[in-house]
């Protein structure tokens, strides 16, 4: 077991096994060093995270934030199992996350987008450590599919 | 005649000639083996493609969603445009096409915005074969330049 | 001084110390020749640019469209400070500006986008010439980090 595997199992993470692609797009493409991996929605073992926020999911009171960063804590997940897969199977040959973009369903009106999508930077950095510290983009999206919550995307340097 | 071009030909599309650009922005960028294209919008022979989608498209009754895809399908034709001239003309010169970014113009409520994107997905599959599938993200957007319907942006690698 | 500082104080750009990243995300990454820069928000010596714009906005005469170029122009003198950084502070070694993506905060109906991020892609141009030309996206968001009016992000080639 990798050290990355053992910190993925520390954290109660199992990854998912990565649904199979049912379009002409693929989960990710690896060119040189780098893997890009596909936009990955807030999807868990408990089904989809769907939602849009509005201003009045700001103050924090509403739970919506918590389960918004709880999505993008999903999204982290399944780029992780990609990346895995993009790996051969050995998180262990990540060198750095480079860069993550962040789509947040929601209004004008809604401001803390840093913090929801801060749920799936955390993990990255709670897995690999100062390797999973990347740069990123957070924006606000009018719609994502199927009505998600959150959406993230990942570019990744792999030994 | 190289086999990408045979293969454009035989699906009927006739490459437009990229407009020069009008702003200090570029087509393309390459850096290394990696060519960043500008995100293109639904423009084809018939001019812009323009439109807002709503959760009332959804259903695909309404025409707009066939209209969408094909939206994204004339941003792919844009695309290889400027990739040939990245590549001197020669589109054989493809390794894999690597990432694309859709972005549909739309409203919360819509959430078919990857059937839309598949409309620019599908054609890079229907005309480099295994080496046109990509990652991908595909995003609703609030608003997209001059109000077109959809805007796509590439990263090949070439040889 | 190199050339890019001596250009930058002939605009009389003074770029701000970048402040410390307060999360597990950093302000850029650089993977062999190419620098991933975050996400960067219209902040400035004045304080952030906030506001979402609408149709009403498109004709230029509200003054909206000013702002909103003055918006993207303040990130990307964050993007640059952000590069001086990781160019261990001699911009001289900007090889290419490679990509933009430009985000506008705003509504379906506000259709001049291009206008907005040209408030960015100039002065890139103005800095470092025809290595300033870059590829770009510019699309809508529905909201943006804390409200800002525009956030632009790069990547760089350097040597």
């Amino acid at each position: 077991m990798s050290q990355v595997d053992a910190k993925l199992a520390s954290l109660g993470i199992d990854l998912p096994t990565p649904a199979a692609p049912v379009a002409n797009y693929v989960p990710f493409v690896q060119t040189g060093n780098l893997v890009f991996v596909s936009g990955q929605v807030a999807v868990g073992p408990d089904g989809m995270v769907t939602g849009h926020l509005t201003g009045g999911d700001n103050d924090g009171t509403s739970g919506t934030l918590a389960k918004a960063q709880g999505a993008a804590r999903l999204c982290a997940i399944n780029l992780l199992a990609q990346l895995k897969v993009a790996c051969g199977g050995d998180l262990g040959r990540v060198v750095r996350v480079v860069k993550l973009n962040g789509f947040v369903n929601c209004s004008d009106g809604f401001a803390q987008i840093p913090e929801v999508v801060n749920g799936a930077s955390d993990l990255f950095v709670e897995v690999f450590g100062d390797a999973g510290r990347h740069a990123r983009a957070a924006v606000g999206s009018s719609s994502l599919p199927r009505g998600v919550m959150v959406e993230v995307e990942g570019v990744f340097e792999i030994s």
